[in-house]
């Protein structure tokens, strides 16, 4: 049995777990070495640290202080990895707390985070998932279940302080350019709610002055959410200090491409089981900018798709130039109108895009000034057909359940 | 047998073919008529119309002029179509003409055109790709086979005066707003390189003067480019006219998602297979703005993938919001960059993502700044192992052929 | 567009076109030559050589003289191919011929030949299918279509002399075990029907003597009627005589593993598109007692299945050891009764089995004293559900077409 | 968290453990009772009650006493259900016991029970597979790993009396036409070392004189060794005792179509999470007469494949009619030659294919007097190149490690 090198107590605040984090800081103690070819497991903290509930009510997600995200385990250190190499890590197997076999998804309110399609969801929303095996259901929005394509949406290595410089200068002079935009442009430095790991005093209030937050990807990978970066999948890493310094949490039961609903795909706490290897000076020798990775051989098959377009014409007419973001936004808004014509409410629409299996396809970005970006439905979630036909779709959703809504205050 | 209610002869000018037109609007004639449930056979052109050649020079892909394309055939008129109906189109089959078992791709010349990475590729390139088969082979990039994803770059129905209206507007006004750009934010109706098929006389020159050219994908559909859109896919199209006015051409033997390359894919002339039927007032029953479909149960099964990162960094350090465009190039660039380390020079590996059956995903388009997209190479396409290791790359690409270079004048 | 170096016209009898046969024998001549790296076309008969006709009467299949099958297209000699080589053979593509837009399904009456079910199906009954581009359906059999998954059901090199006496004496002495089986156990040299290729007078009659018949799969493969040896496979053949003498025939458009009407899949006229290389010694090197071969890159990819267990127990309650043979049957027959109940004729539930792309698998082989094998049948080819739900089984087919059956005389 | 209502304790004799069962009999009592619609865990030991340790030595395998399996966990009574009904059993999940993170697979000596290739491989061998997460890997078969399709070998409900007595009319009299073979033709009832699960006294003593052997699969479904009636899959029983009465056991981690190795897949002790469902009446509705299922949405994706064809001369020349089984057997050996050419023993090759995702064909039963099947090794479970090329094979395993082999006493 691999031991667990890292355990949370989802009855315990993440704060009090010194092996927990969340920002991204050279300084950041490693909490556990081990060593190449060995394998191990680790637990994390949903990505709020436990703030949203398993109940019906959106107030969490309307309330949450996001800048206390996200609580990662970590960092690992592996002996004999050095700046300039490659971490190699197979993620062997990822699952639920099995004490926690929930999960939830939610759009944020506009004046706290937003998401993808804000402005058409602007107040907070909420839906709850449970997991059944390799499956989930969700109360909240009937008609819809699915295999979980379970993976870390946040895991990468320790910056080096040079480049921790290049992040917080690029964004906090991103910043500058639109500093009260609402939701803002990016996240600076904020120290009042770091969690520096085994970090203390002096030591620990220098580096929460700089440390990054999680919240975006960079070029160490990071919160990149990429549903495919699945359990069963290897994944290499550029290594910028010595020992690595391995940190991911932010665990999704299940995402669409593009985690379009932010609040955010099914996150659950859970754990991971992990080898790691390492490729000497591989970043040379490839050429890594960015973490590169091959998919998992076990995966949902899905293949029967109902696929949405999306060009660059935004949905009041407006024309932006190869702008992939506006035509997967339409793709989007094409699938959740498409799905309330069989019953579903919009908010119940666009929480299955934001869970479900769901691919996002760049299909074409070269055709002046159009983008084309396909959204592909998987038709064999739905316990009902949902395929075009001549008699014209049947409501099969009655409309007296919804995904709970927290009004603004 | 089906017939073939459109041919082409590609000995003969496009433009003496009055089957075939390369702009949309609604006056230009029905060259056939079919009911609904019959399949026949369409013919078309290269979307140049046989411009480019099968040879060893760019010349032609550099001197192009651009205004002709794209060569299409029809528009066929379908029994009872009527505005607001749903036309359901099965690509039962699509092919090579068999006089004709080459396509060609490319890179225009940033003056000309230019394409997704034309900042790193400013002159024109061209590969001229053998089609055997099911399969594709190229003498100007050795080391990479793959089989054919066969679909029409462009299908759609003629707009109405109304849609066509608002296209000319849109993209009109857009232009103005940087109306010295190279290349140009979009391209205006352009009467004098017009082929309206059986419009003659005046009404050709009053339909010439604003039809909309067909570079963009639209709300019809048009230049989708989408790769995924292949032989045994079933389309359901939104109709505008009376009889619906079916065209299609751009034919496609294999494109990567994005078709970066730009000149394109890999083209070719060819045939399709069709079949046609009705969904009456489909695009209300069911929500529709732009067309749907579903994909063919036979395709390519690659799925022993190396995939690539990008996020919204560009190449020079700079930060964009969420800009899928930006993150999709650094996943791109990536891509070459790891390729020339096996011996590739970078045009080759550009023009391997550009028609090989890679896939690119909208991973992430919430965590600000950075959005996070994904490019899929699939490594079963090379005749020799891409995948990292301890051993570092060998250099299988010898470097004595490279994709011909046009320089500009 | 590569050379066509066997022809075929379906007007003439295939007893006039000398580049065919319809027996193994090493002393047939070669009727082209290629180069090992060279890719060419070949044309085929039907496997009956157009005895069976695309028409509503089963009377053909009740009274074809089996004797005259297989018609192959062949030998091909390749240069440089000797004796214990390995011949590669890659299947760039292969199709109808485009003036033969249909293939037939049939079962033989128990007297002629009889199947796999004869028992149960004791008289020849016969059903047309049409190819619509890459789709088949029948109007003997509707609510169902497929994509084909193209095939050569029969394909090898000539035998040596030794292999050929190997073969002849091992069949006869079988069938000298049971002389007057109806069907037979096998069937001896005959040389009435034989059509020996360029073979002509004495050499001609002495060979037809002792050639062997087509009907089973055989060390060099032959008739294996294995669906996956698809258009995009590569295929390993052991080489015994000098050139290797490549032949070809017996086209399915598509097939059931265990091809279980016998007559037989989906048979049809057609061409194939082929490169040939070889790995000399490659016999002894890699231990090859039969072909061995890679799948496709392209096939369907239906995967929603409904699985039927048989066992090896029979429909009268006999207890057979390990039989797999009589596992499967049951399969099959249970597949066919459950078909029943959605109104399909047991003839039309058969006929989908032998002409769908449905899985036979081996299950269990060692608990005595059961096999177990199942019939995966893929649900995505009815036009309805075909599930088990609470509802019970909707007559959907409401059995006012059958498949023509023609009674013994 | 569902209730887990079976729990086994391996360091416990499974006689102690009054809610498992080793025979099949209709009066044997429900341990516990679920209703439609709930889901639960359920227990199970390996099938031979942790007889077989993670050692060195394979003589466990050789002096195993095989009347004691398999210790199956159950009955389960589902409210309800009612003979004729359907029970609809969803595998929600399998897995091993934490604590327990490996598995077995073996030979038996021809005189303990033999197997598929006894007369090769006549005396007890045994290998250990670890458990990494969804993958194993073996320290006595080097140079492979793959992705555990993992199920229950063996699972189904009571039989009635009636159906009882069937069994073991048929069997015994089939015993009876060889009654001193070794391995035997089948096993007949055996008191000694029955466990029937919370049966005492008079009446358990009853029930042991007629209680069916767990061996072979039987109409109410049993031990199929199914290898892909995997975790997500769904099952449909049919029930013949009120309450139906589930019983399963014999988990697999991995396991090739046939389990040719008898002793067995790769054999664990795990667990398994349910729902169950009843359709009511569903035999009758349906026709059912063994059980049909539908495949998970996720399984192992392994596609590119070797593939090994069979025919039905047995590997002393002889010759047999349509005979599934020999030609399995011929796929088999083909399969094990080839993979010694890079270095596997005999049995390390043999192991391979009863322990790897392997899939067993059916591909032609109709071909007299040979029938065709084909063994399908995926190359991607190798950690080099197997495919067959120009420079032939290359000895990548050195052979200083074996599968421990016991000799006979």
């Amino acid at each position: 049995m691999p031991e667990t090198i890292i355990k949370v107590d989802l009855t315990q605040s993440p704060y009090e777990n010194d092996m927990v984090h969340n920002r991204w800081h050279p300084d950041i103690p490693m909490v556990a070495w081990v060593k190449p070819g060995e394998d191990f497991v680790i637990e994390t903290y949903d990505w709020t640290g436990g703030f949203i509930k398993n109940n019906d009510s959106a107030e969490d997600v309307r309330d949450i202080d996001l800048s206390i995200v996200h609580f990662l385990s970590g960092p690992i250190g592996v002996e004999g990895a050095e700046p300039g190499d490659l971490l190699v890590v197979d993620l062997l197997d990822v699952g639920a707390k099995p004490e926690s076999l929930w999960g939830f998804n939610g759009f944020f309110s506009k004046k706290n985070g937003g998401g993808f399609l804000t402005d058409h969801f602007p107040q907070a929303q909420k839906s709850i998932w449970d997991i059944e095996g390799m499956f989930t259901r969700s109360r909240h929005v009937p008609g819809v279940s699915f295999a979980g394509l379970i993976h870390p949406g946040l895991i990468g290595c320790l910056p080096d302080h040079k480049l921790l410089e290049t992040w917080n200068r690029r964004e906090v002079d991103f910043i500058a350019t639109n500093p009260t935009r609402v939701p803002p442009l990016a996240n600076p430095p904020f120290a009042a709610t770091a969690h520096m790991g085994r970090l203390a005093g002096e030591a620990k209030a220098t580096a929460a002055a700089t440390g990054a937050r999680t919240v975006p990807p960079r070029e160490h990978g990071g919160n990149c959410d990429i549903k495919d970066l699945s359990r069963g999948s290897k994944i290499y890493f550029p290594v910028y200090v010595p020992g690595a310094g391995l940190s991911m949490g932010d665990l999704h039961f299940s995402q669409g491409d593009g985690e379009i609903t932010f609040c955010g795909a099914i996150e659950m706490a859970g754990w991971l089981h992990l080898k790691v290897d390492i490729i000497k000076d591989g970043v040379a020798k490839y050429g890594i900018r960015n973490p590169i990775f091959k998919p998992s051989p076990i995966t949902p098959n899905y293949r029967d798709y109902l696929i949405f377009e999306g060009i660059s014409v935004d949905e009041w007419g407006g024309q932006h130039y190869l702008d992939v973001h506006v035509a997967y936004r339409q793709a989007c808004l094409n699938a959740i109108n498409y799905l309330t014509k069989f019953g579903y409410t919009p908010a119940q629409a666009y929480a299955i895009l934001g869970t479900a299996p769901v691919q996002g396809h760049i299909s074409g970005v070269v055709d002046i000034p159009n983008a084309c970006a396909t959204l592909w439905l998987p038709t064999e979630i739905f316990d009902f057909d949902i395929n075009p036909g001549n008699a014209g779709p049947q409501k099969m959703i009655t409309g007296d359940i919804d995904v709970p809504l927290a009004p603004d205050l």
